[in-house]
């Protein structure tokens, strides 16, 4: 099929893609593939305002009937999931499994949401004064702006939707510049369930595209409580402070400088599977991809053996061609930047194995690599950074204390693993004195959570949580209510002040 | 007792209050109580430094047994109740029932950590995966930096002390500069404990004394994760994004403004005992102090009748004399921005009732004044700002509707009060359309928490919660663990990738 | 349409229904439907073996992939609801809006523990112990057997079903002789599911025909650990004492006797509504169906005056034709027993309204009658006990406390109602000292629960909780571990024992 | 110190233990030490009222104020923590480390439980229907009659006595008849706390003295809606269908038939401590005694080597002895039990180390043996049954599939352990596949648990939980409410029913 081909199929026709002025390029070849209408900042206000006025009514919807329509959203999800899931590979330059894999986890988030509908637990709390009931609820907060990244089009803004629907809450969706086509194609989906739900309000959702003016609307509008941003460490130190110094609230997914520790008595073969999947897969460009490698010293040399060989026979190419592992990076920025990485990394007394410029059958105009496995002597500056591109640097350890010293001594904190079958060596890593991660895991690598969990880390991470377990209170406001129903009036603590 | 004495018998020696740079009064009777040694600046890293490695013990202590350290300051606090009670009237000037009811705040704040400390709950979590064990736990993240305001002294960093504690974190408090004693005698509290506990890490719990630069230097630092800091708006507005822009977590507690609404069916005799302790009590010197009365227009005309009456005989002084209801301002910049505000108030048509200074029979040196009674014709800006001083602005309304929205339409979002015997009403102002603060009390006023509930708001009150319900985890870093104990590595959302 | 085209267009062909010993009679015609194939009671244990084996196999499959099928199942009844609610209708005498009405039901319920499914949450606990982990899980338990009534034919078992399958239990279902006709039609649509789902092992969930000794295999099994059983007090008196004896575990919904306070603040025309839903719906015969009318004096006369005249005018007659409120009971036999109590009431100084047989313009073979208003002096012996036909008792009181202790003073606990605007009243009902029933409403009847709440009562109603909140755990054994990963062997309590 | 005279220290005088009928004898020597005055049957239904009436007033306190009691009550034991274990020893013969580790768990939970009195937490729940609120809240349920084992004589107690205290209900505790004295001991305790709590009504908390006629009163009662009983399988298989069978609600904590698999990559140091401890600690008497070893059969006769090694050394004789790490038995009937059981093993091919009767350097008139450890071929039926002594089976296995196919064949449930440093044989253990016991331990032996986890299993251990987690709810009524604050009365479901 051709672009265009599968556009349509996804219901993207001609006249929403062509006559604008933002380029939009399939990293796969490069090609122009959309010149979209900018949606234009001075009507951000407008938008916004729309929005509130949704949430007026919104917010007095059942949240089992809000829940409604996040099913028929996942019912839209699952009819379209081949369509979806293509145009992720389009627009992400994602290999098809991968691509489908982020539909399947939008459709998860809605199965989820929807169970979440009929809880929304706050809590009774026993109170000390006689004829008083206590009681926490959950309210919804107002419109959330949402601005996701290119590497997850459309599965971070479902986890964010999903739940911001279901707690009550209209949403104001800006996609990164570089893939705003499966953001259209996936809002589509959401209309249609819209339309089946009949009495939501309009401006309920909102699609927003361009640049960087239109995320400072939504960034710097106190009629937006909630801003969830996903995207650079750099983006989010800018983000950040702007929501908080006009009181809203941030919910940053920022950053990960993601570690494997790999322990002597590891079953090596699931480890290099799960190394390979984790640092090459979507081409290194997850949030959670494998980035640093620490090997104990008595295993480092076959592991790194067994990597090169893995790696070696790596299919590089097309992300639509069945087989295809490692698809093209986003653009030729990025691969200019893990070039340079890499000679940094040789600059610190690195050993590159890979890392190299692809142009041998695979479509012209993309940006195609080798990954790199590299070899360091220590954790240098570069190993620091976050390079969004398959690079995997590889360091070695003595004791399990060192391993996850190294492992906690960079600034970002999304996520690690371990793999081990020692009991104690697992614990450890999972215990207050292990990793200092939002996800940790054992014998798994650092990638592919699942959305019952939340998703999220401190540190440079920037201490959001999305997704699973109660990362919806993110998207709802706490009250504490008391209420006295007798006739006398007692004051907590035994204060006495009678007037 | 002289104010030496009263410092002497909460163990606070003449050594410990002279020779400093930092001049500390009485509310009282504006007497220069100590000139305390200021801890240099300079010094604030190696304070730092002792925090983060008591943390590296304490974290791993088992939290029952942080709990013990909690218990113990417990029983300290309670056998100093009457001690610290008084040095919280001498420093703070607040009358004798509400300085002991502060430190039994404490107290009870200290029971409910003791029990946390075998709970700190985290989730088992059903995961998609066969032969995976998924859970979500909580973790110690580092030092807490808490900076208290002078208006509760001490209770509020209770609140943080005790969970913080609990949840494996050292503490490193700066208290307001006006109310530094009470910090002194409470951290002498906490020593006594920390003494009997036993083996506690230095520097598990430090007191720092100065001004601005020194709290700065815990907002700056990347080794204080965690900043708890209560007061104004503006500091809010300065602290929230520094600590955000190095991506530390900020837990804010700010300004309130606020309101009760009195409906027709209200039990007018409550309401007024309601209304006057909320809005004269602590000289009107709470967070959560009552600020705007917003009467339905029927019962409006009786209702000032009666407040008129009360707070006609209100006795003004010596906040240590029994009977005083009415102790005074924190001092005489307080009492100037009062008859500032009132001057304000009169200008946009209000009619001030009381709000004089009062320098008959009571003690010569302190900000003395009578409460003011407001008659407002609308909600002006000035009602719609923070003063903190016993001002109290009434204001009418026709429907429960229109009250609900003149109650939100403040910047601040801290508490909330209906008096109402109607189901409707009461239901109705707590629900998703209704108040929109973090507190909301059905027949009680606006002050007085329970320790059980989270303390706290949305909008200007900046978003923090602290106290009850799981403000614990707050003080904690959440890690979602996946354990892979098959000898398979499935990934999730059904994604394939066959190396 | 008729019978058989009913129950063909709900799956259930000539085969299924004839040949057999079991005959099966609508209520709305008393017309003979049916001659089922019982199981029989020899087989039990091999299907109880069967379970079992299913039981080893799907324990192990992960609860979001159990959640699947159950999503299926939701879908399933989704496109049959129609033709499901049309079998309740018919087996069961349900007017439309109920028989669709119990459909939806189903419906809801596998929303919600498809939810679930990704949650099943235990807790993470803070261990008292260095180097130790210690959390709560939830595994599945085995085989659960379900025994329901003829009242809700499906819905009650759909709560059961949908939440054992998701925590990773086989079904046995035995409904009732009376309605077993919808059983197998709902049946029929988790085996749909079931051959979409793919790999469920068979015996997964299995359908027993017949009477009690076919429940009594249930009963008595080791191989059951749970029982649900919905019915009568007398049964739940045999059935939870046998389950116990062999330390299973029963889930008991037993009788109601509801009663609704009607204070003199109450909104009466809600009032009236509410009344004649939940006292004539589904002809009084829910287990939650209102049963007890305690009105405050004051305004009993103006009530009863009310209610009389919306009884007389109440459609009575064939469930299925558009307009009628008032079905058919289930048998002649209720209507006799219904007809005797009325005597018992009128003997005990009841005035009579209604009550009468029905064979005008009704279906010939039914047994129709007119809902009962009962005026009673007390709270008399008949009063007391639970009759499932459309008797409405109506008695009288002074004092709020008064009217709580009558509505307590029956064996039963299941539900119980007050309408009222008084908020003091209404939390006073709700309150450790007001109602004592599982399920307590205000200004709404004692019918017509939510899924999302926990269902079911204490005292005679047998003390299980099915359908929402945490019910789920009823389904589940509860697992406390420990694991200590350090090299040391501390004991709880500070216990010393060294060999 | 005498037994008189450890009993005066613990508050029990002359008067208080001599004139009775009901014999006590000390196991340390089988000294007859008190004739108790029993309660009279006949008293039993004013004793029960008595708890009634008190309840109607202490479902009133608030829960806090409930909490303090158990403050005021954890307070005494700390004070008496040395006399009331030495009664724990003279009454049960347990050594003296033991008796102190009894005492401390009560102090431990009354710390937890005061915590829990500012939670009760319940839930607010999303509902369907706009205008209305959903909650779940948690009432108090009426008297709990305790019945406790001698072998915890007053631990098992007070996780009752805590819960049910702060839960709002009064308590009623028979002890066993053969270790009242501890039970009046510590009830003294809490009587000097209830003074000090001011107060609390009459009848609160009652100790009733006697035999199974006393115990009969409480089980059979209407008026003790909860029965905790502790004991053997064959009392709780008398207790617990009783109690359901008049619809009360029974808490059973029975039999246990603890094992330990110690697989092959097992810390064997560690593992002959947590054996040699759980095994013959409390002379093999605990709930939670390891009775079953089950090793694999590579280390096997190594394990056994170490072990007889240890047993030979073991310290048998007079518990208050410093350095005796075996004290009595409870009587000389229970010495006959375990060697007719002994016996038994040996018809059953079982090779039996030690499990002789000891007399020398050991208190006359005390049942004092010799641990025993029994080599078996198999898991015969003797195995399988719960003998209360210092008996160890070891067997044999192959596969951790066979091992915990072993461990859970047997009737009961309590709990379990495994020794292993292999994360995926530890996982398998505690997942849904593995123990099938309430408590599952990784290298921790099967006693001994924290407070703060929910202690009790599944099978004949009778399905009870008892102690942390929310085990509370036990104590508790759980009640759906639902509260419609709109003019309108919509109905669940989409249910339509136009009067």
């Amino acid at each position: 099929m051709t672009h265009k081909e599968i556009l349509a199929a996804a219901g993207l026709n001609e006249a929403a893609l062509t006559g604008g002025t933002l380029a939009v390029y399939s990293p796969i070849d490069g090609a122009e593939v959309a010149s979209l209408h900018e949606t234009d900042p001075a009507e951000m206000p407008a938008i916004i305002a729309r929005a509130q006025i949704a949430f007026r009514q919104w917010r007095n919807v059942p949240a089992p009937r809000r829940g409604e329509l996040v099913r028929l959203f996942g019912e839209e999800l699952r009819a379209a999931k081949a369509e979806l899931g293509a145009v992720v590979t389009l627009d992400a330059g994602k290999i098809t499994s991968e691509g489908l894999g982020e539909v399947q986890e939008m459709i998860d988030i809605c199965d989820f949401a929807v169970g979440l509908s009929r809880q929304l637990y706050g809590l009774t709390i026993a109170s000390e004064r006689p004829g008083h009931r206590m009681a926490e609820t959950w309210h919804p907060m107002g419109p959330v702006g949402i601005i996701s990244a290119f590497n997850f089009p459309v599965a971070v803004w479902s986890w964010n939707v999903a739940l911001a629907l279901v707690c009550g809450n209209p949403i104001i969706w800006k996609p990164s510049e570089k893939s705003p086509l499966t953001a259209m194609a996936a809002h589509r989906c959401l209309e249609r369930a819209l339309v089946k739900f009949g009495d939501a309000p309009d401006g309920l959702s909102q699609l927003v595209i361009g640049g960087a003016e239109i995320g400072a609307a939504l960034v710097d509008s106190r009629d937006v409580p909630i801003v969830s941003a996903t995207g650079s460490t750099r983006m989010g130190s800018l983000v950040g402070p702007k929501v908080m110094a006009r009181f809203g609230r941030p919910i940053l997914e920022l950053g990960g400088n993601n570690a494997m520790i790999v322990a002597p008595s590891a079953d090596l073969d699931m480890a290099v599977r799960a190394i390979v999947f984790s640092a090459v897969g979507t081409a290194g460009q997850r949030c959670t991809s494998l980035r640093r490698l620490i090997v104990h010293e008595s295993i480092r040399e076959g592991l790194v053996e067994k990597l090169k060989a893995a790696y070696s026979t790596l299919p590089v190419g097309d992300p639509r061609a069945s087989g295809t592992l490692v698809g093209p990076l986003v653009d030729n920025g990025a691969r200019a930047r893990m070039l340079e990485q890499l000679d940094r990394a040789r600059a610190d007394g690195g050993i590159v194995h890979g890392g190299e410029s692809v142009s041998d059958a695979v479509p012209q105009g993309g940006a195609y690599v080798t990954p790199a496995l590299v070899e360091m002597p220590s954790q240098t500056e570069c190993v620091r950074e976050e390079t969004f591109a398959p690079i995997l640097y590889v360091m070695s350890y003595e004791t399990l204390e060192d391993a996850i010293e190294m492992q906690n001594d960079v600034p970002q904190g999304l996520s690690s693993c371990i793999f081990t079958l020692n009991l104690r060596e697992a614990e450890t890593f999972l215990s207050a004195a292990g990793s200092d991660c939002g996800i940790a895991n054992v014998n798994i690598g650092p990638s592919g959570a699942e959305i019952g969990g939340a998703f999220g880390g401190e540190k440079e991470t920037g201490g959001g949580r999305e997704s699973g377990s109660d990362a919806w209170k993110g998207y709802m406001r706490r009250q504490t209510c008391t209420v006295n129903y007798s006739a006398e009036l007692p004051l907590a603590q035994g204060v006495r002040f009678d007037i």
